[in-house]
């Protein structure tokens, strides 16, 4: 049995809504036991008879508005905290999904689940190529300033979770302005000699245009250029999409089934509604969902989670850096 | 009359079919006079009776394979060095174009052309908004690592430029990692501080996913970020395009329609092949088409050369640094 805990507060959408995703992943996982921390009263009728699913009531929220180091001292009930806690004192649960505020989470799992030996936690985002493979991206946005070692290190827990997710020999990749392994930033070319003896299976490195269609599965940056590069994925996607319609309609194309492909792209490009990122480098893994997630992006990350615990990332990762 | 200079040598196509582009441009700007260096034999039959257009023989080509400084002190007889040195002697010319290797252009316009006054020369790139307004990303990749000072110079540079193709008041932004003025990194926090006290128009930070559909007409970022951000909005636009067309194919649309605006769609994202990157800084502006580029991108980017010639823009430049 994997134990998953899941926070559904502080989100844009009611806890009575959210809390479908995360019945719909315990029916469909047989293997998942879930905690669902939020307000007991109201989210009993939503799991009557559903097994496997534990409220934890925890009647606080935090919000996108407050200090996450203020909320991590002052918001002991709420259901952030109550779920961290929960993951600190049980050592069965594999894993921790949460749609609240980014800076909340990242401090309080900071301070509650602890780090994996020496490592600098980081967030990583999964996108997948045309074919639907999976290609990551660390650090999304947790290390802006980043010493070379420290994009070492994202490689090894990028390499992890690669594995993790069923990738048997991860090819890395370092994001540059040029292919050649002089081009980049004084870090990046430190980084990319420091990767060439690092072990890893290192291909050198890549440009942004490169990257969707590219046979690297780990994409290693700084937090700054990984959240330029993913926003940027996003607007591109969304507004050669919006050209599209724009164009269409301007040409009287009134195609149902061109328009249903777009939908489907939309939503792809839409990464934030979708999946959500990843914080490498505690003791367990942890999942933030968008602060729009839906009931099915709940369900989404919950799987992800199970799945990461199933297959012992934090093991995994553990020994990439031994 | 305008006079620009042209490099066709060191592009992948030959110079006959490049030409084509350059005697397009004469003829439909009557106020143009444009000298063109290249293999002169080989030329001249592509030129007869074209009038306001002058060969400048040059027999030797740089390519992108040789080292710019060397290519810079022992290729006297290229068509690179060769139009830059009728730019210096001439002080009537008011641009030069070059599809020829980036490094070489750029070393050799700092040779021969000089800086205006103390600035670093950097890249930009114009791309369009969906409604085909212009915006511009300064730096594009001629300064990797920079201090906060350099990012307003670019942003003084970009607002020259925007002043240049007739936006009145530019609005600059700058990319970061979050809207607030206190996200970034060390750099661009303080760069947001001196851009904030700059007299320009900021309007503060952007994401990289507010940038096409945004209100910033100047988006400021170093040449390493600027060059994630171009590559990155590209191969976004073309994996969206390659997506479709497979989603359509397997859906069985055969939609002539849906795939032309698809067409149009795929060179918009093209940037490399369309328009071409301008080095700003140097005493005439240098637009540098790429390596790819078809006689169609070499009578745009001449046409580019003769506008920001005749407004004035390396005039407005020196303004905004005064």
């Amino acid at each position: 049995m994997i134990r998953i805990a899941a926070d559904l507060g502080g989100a844009d959408r009611p806890q009575q809504e959210l809390i479908e995703g995360a019945v719909r992943a315990v029916r469909e996982l047989d293997d998942l036991y879930l905690y669902v921390t939020g307000d007991a009263k109201a989210l009993s009728p939503c799991v009557e008879g559903v097994e496997r699913l534990e409220l934890v009531d925890a009647p606080e929220v935090i919000t996108n508005s407050e200090d996450p180091t203020e909320a991590f001292k002052n918001k002991k009930n709420s259901t952030l905290i109550r779920a961290l806690e929960l993951c600190k004192s049980d050592a069965d649960i594999g894993g921790f999904v949460s749609c609240g505020p980014t800076g909340a989470i990242f401090v309080a799992s900071m301070m509650l689940l602890g780090r994996i030996a020496r490592v600098s936690p980081m967030l990583l985002v999964e996108l997948k190529r045309a074919d639907g493979t999976p290609i990551c991206i660390v650090d999304c946005g947790a290390n802006v300033d980043c010493r070379a070692e420290k994009l070492v290190d994202f490689a090894r827990m990028g390499t992890a979770y690669m594995k993790a997710v069923g990738i048997a020999d991860p090819v890395t990749a370092l994001l540059s302005n040029g292919a050649e392994d002089k081009k980049g930033s004084e870090v990046v070319k430190k980084a990319n000699a420091l990767l060439r003896e690092s072990g890893l299976n290192f291909s050198g490195n890549t440009e942004a245009n490169g990257i969707l269609e590219g046979s690297a599965d780990v994409i290693v940056c700084d937090g700054f250029s990984g959240n330029v590069l993913l926003k940027s994925i996003e607007g591109s996607g969304k507004a050669v999409i919006a050209e599209w319609r724009r164009l269409a309609a301007e040409a009287g194309i009134k195609d149902s089934a061109s328009e249903q492909i777009m939908q489907r792209l939309y939503q792809k490009y839409d990464h934030n509604t979708q999946g959500g990122a990843v914080l490498l480098g505690t003791r367990l893994p942890v999942i933030k969902g968008h602060g729009a997630a839906t009931s099915e992006t709940v369900c989404n990350i919950i799987k992800s989670a199970c799945k990461l615990a199933a297959n012992g990332l934090t093991d995994k990762i553990r020994q990439e850096f031994n």
